[in-house]
């Protein structure tokens, strides 16, 4: 067990079940303590960096020595996202399906860019993304039995390279080559960062991005007047509005743009509509959440990340596009090296073309294996589990005076804070939370982050990691209480209101 | 075993370790049959689609219903590119510590964009990219103990976007922002196809890619002299030379450009020089082949797949670059959700804006159970038995003397053909050719893949899955004769030359 091979054989038939599943009871006794680990790694720069040999190995290492080495080396180094006490972020969900798909995917090790290379895996993946589409409702122009399809990546920054390429390109035909320094992308400032860095990254200039702000009156809303507004001011300079991302569900507050209307709009001035909604998009399977990807039917693209919420393990990304012709335009290549008959014929989907990598993973078995392992009722049960527990912690906040939820909750995420004093500012309101948060994150048994909506600063609750229960929650809300004395202490003169 | 629980427990920490394993006899025991299964799948399109229902079930399946599914319905559809009968594109290798690497990867299931997610996630990236660079004999130049660094990622093409986008923007910083289609990039016609798509993706007009023609008398690497004299005439018309791609070991022929040539050639004309080593770049390990990187100190950037020679399963990509600043002016971030005391401090990397996504698997964990799991020694052995094995097929295609190796072999590819009889055409000759891979193909017995090189078809035998043996590849060269005997006897003229 775990002893070498004399010679040198690294895929070792004899030896494989044997050492994996000591690896096996490795992570099971990982999962088991999980639990009693500091949440948030507790070590300091350089750590491990010092601490390591400086060239490789010349020989071998037993398994053994390894497994010890990761338990006392690297597990003290780890922020783990799988203790039930993660809030952080946003839950990187997993699951026993999740990872049985990914290690038969990993040890398959096939490589899916052309149906040819192994046509289960591509057609795997028209059915998943099917499956998933027809779960959340789309419209059949979405899904492969209407004219759309979908693709599976590692990241939402993959799916909106290809999607702001496509609408790109789309608007450079149109609008001759030379306009790609009018072109102009559109995105609320709760958008997540990736839209502006994708954008970026295609060439479009980082002075035409606009980030239309939003305030609490809308709940952090994409306001569809101001975005008209700023498209028209747009067209007076002479710029090309071309890209338009709603989000549904934003990192940072939860926030949720309003699909149709924003719809209708980019219908109108001829813009891609992308609805990006890598967190919140797992709720929409269950029927009272499907409401907010109303009017998806004037949406050009949609992507979720099923790696945060929807029990697959990293990485797990989804897009679905109603036009794959546009994509494709794109995206194709005619690379010799890749001719084969059955593309030729034209019967088959070669996802190479619908992607930035050639490398691809079989990933649609894991969702697969996740979809088919727990149903949809279960997954189902899975959502509404964990936004019931978003309500309990949401509830135990607003059951204190000291504190506010400043953004309704709609989804997994609560956004609190300790609330303003009288003409208390905002900065000094910043600080304390901040202290606060920080109390409960170095004391190793939470771990929550932040963010900024307006100019009000939030801690972030994000609730969902797969083995958080109940009574995480309330122990969270004990620990927030606990440390909210220890900081108002050092500010007295805010109990006194 | 296998059983469904009664409350729903996605992450069962009960049954984890008993259902994982019978997930692990079920691997153990495709390695042990993949053998005897037909390379390439031979499967009709739409062979899943017409069979699986349309929609996802709504109640649970068992686990061994589901590993039975897999037997049943998924492996026929399996091109298996673990069979010891793979030569086609490349070998996507595998091993025990690849695999078990990956499985620690998926079951920690952290998120690594920024230090403080898992310092050790960060920093352990940042040794096995120093380990790995100094087995390279890289300059200090690329790496963290030097002024440069590296970065892991899911593929090449990742990483082309990044350097491409940081050398585009260094350039629009100097020549103005209306300069980008003006901006042009110079390779191969061996270089692979990625690096025109992620030019383009990066905004670079797809007229101003040049695809510079290499031909036979130089091995079909780039020649110096025709790169400057293609630079000098776009200077003349007014454009602006920005990106050099150099490759070596190019996927069609395993073609070797000059680096230092080409290195000092970039440097005069102030290009970015990227060296794109996906397939063959695991072979500099070796001192012996090392050579091919000479000048490397002239590059600004490297990359290679080590999911492809390297052992480590899918996907492992690296990437080093010489000057990071230039890098992160192009991909960082301050979005305020990401702030945190350590990334403030300047102590640490934050990976996040030295890639593409957000999202960050901890495949340096897998890369650094290699690199220790089997030590460097081993690592070398593994590449040099794989050149021997092509050696060996080589040396049986020119026992022969219908046939002809078209390109001196270096690494472990073996492009060949049939050889033109007197007067015979390029075309008739392809269409033999083709025949006979065909006929390879589909017997199931074995599966190589083509490239066009100048002119010349040639037959494309990639050498070096990891259950490949030397009996493996006298089979093959058994089964070429055997179906070239098939071939030739419906083209008797051929065989009275």
């Amino acid at each position: 067990m775990g002893s070498l091979p004399v010679s040198f054989d690294p895929l070792n038939i004899k030896t494989f079940a044997t050492e994996s599943k000591e690896v096996i009871d490795f992570i099971a006794s990982y999962y088991k303590n999980v639990e009693n680990y500091p949440v948030r790694s507790q070590v300091e720069p350089g750590f491990l960096l010092n601490m390591h040999p400086k060239t490789a190995p010349p020989q071998p290492t037993s398994l053994e020595i390894i497994l010890q080495d990761i338990q006392a080396d690297i597990i003290p180094g780890i922020t783990h996202w799988q203790s039930p006490n993660f809030f952080a972020y946003y839950p990187a969900t997993v699951s026993n399906a999740g990872f049985h798909g990914e290690m038969l995917c990993t040890a398959l090790n096939i490589v899916g860019f052309n149906w040819i290379c192994s046509p289960a895996a591509t057609e795997l993946e028209m059915i998943v993304m099917n499956w998933l589409g027809q779960m959340l409702d789309l419209p059949q122009s979405f899904l492969f039995t209407g004219k759309g399809g979908g693709v599976m990546g590692g990241s939402t920054s993959e799916a909106l390279i290809c999607v702001l390429a496509a609408a790109r390109d789309r608007a450079l035909e149109q609008f001759g080559e030379d306009s790609i320094t009018k072109l102009v992308v559109y995105a609320s400032d709760q958008t997540h960062f990736v839209v502006h860095k994708a954008a970026k990254l295609i060439g479009i200039p980082p002075k035409n991005f606009r980030v239309i702000g939003t305030s609490l009156s809308t709940c952090f809303a994409l306001a569809p007047n101001v975005v008209q507004t700023t498209i028209e001011q747009d067209l007076e300079s002479g710029l090309v509005p071309f890209f338009l991302c709603a989000t549904v569900g934003a990192t940072p507050s939860g926030s949720i743009d309003p699909v149709e209307k924003l719809g209708l709009l980019s219908k109108n001035y001829g813009l891609w509509l992308h609805i990006e909604a890598a967190y919140a998009g797992s709720a929409f399977i269950c029927p009272e959440f499907r409401q907010h990807l109303e009017g998806i039917e004037y949406a050009d693209s949609l992507s979720m990340n099923l790696h945060k919420w929807f029990l697959t393990n990293m990485d797990c990304s989804c897009l679905w596009v109603k036009n794959p012709t546009v994509l494709l335009d794109s995206l194709s290549t005619t690379a010799e090296i890749l001719r084969n008959e059955a593309s030729e014929s034209k019967k088959v989907v070669d996802f190479v073309d619908w992607q930035v990598s050639t490398s691809k993973r079989f990933r649609a078995l894991k969702l697969w294996f996740v979809l088919r392992r727990y149903g949809v009722h279960n997954l189902m049960k899975h959502i509404r589990s964990d936004i019931e527990l978003a309500k309990h912690f949401e509830a135990l906040v607003k059951s204190d005076n000291s504190f506010e939820v400043v953004v309704p909750v709609k989804f997994s995420l609560v956004c609190f804070r300790l609330k303003p004093k009288k003409e208390e500012r905002e900065e000094s309101l910043k600080v304390l939370n901040w202290k606060l948060m920080e109390a409960v994150n170095s004391s190793g048994r939470a771990y929550m982050t932040h963010a900024v909506l307006g100019d009000i600063f939030v801690i972030r609750c994000a609730i969902g990691t797969s083995l958080t229960e109940e009574r995480h929650v309330s122990e969270l809300w004990k620990l927030i209480q606990e440390k909210t004395q220890v900081i108002l202490k050092v500010r007295p003169e805010l109990e006194s209101d």
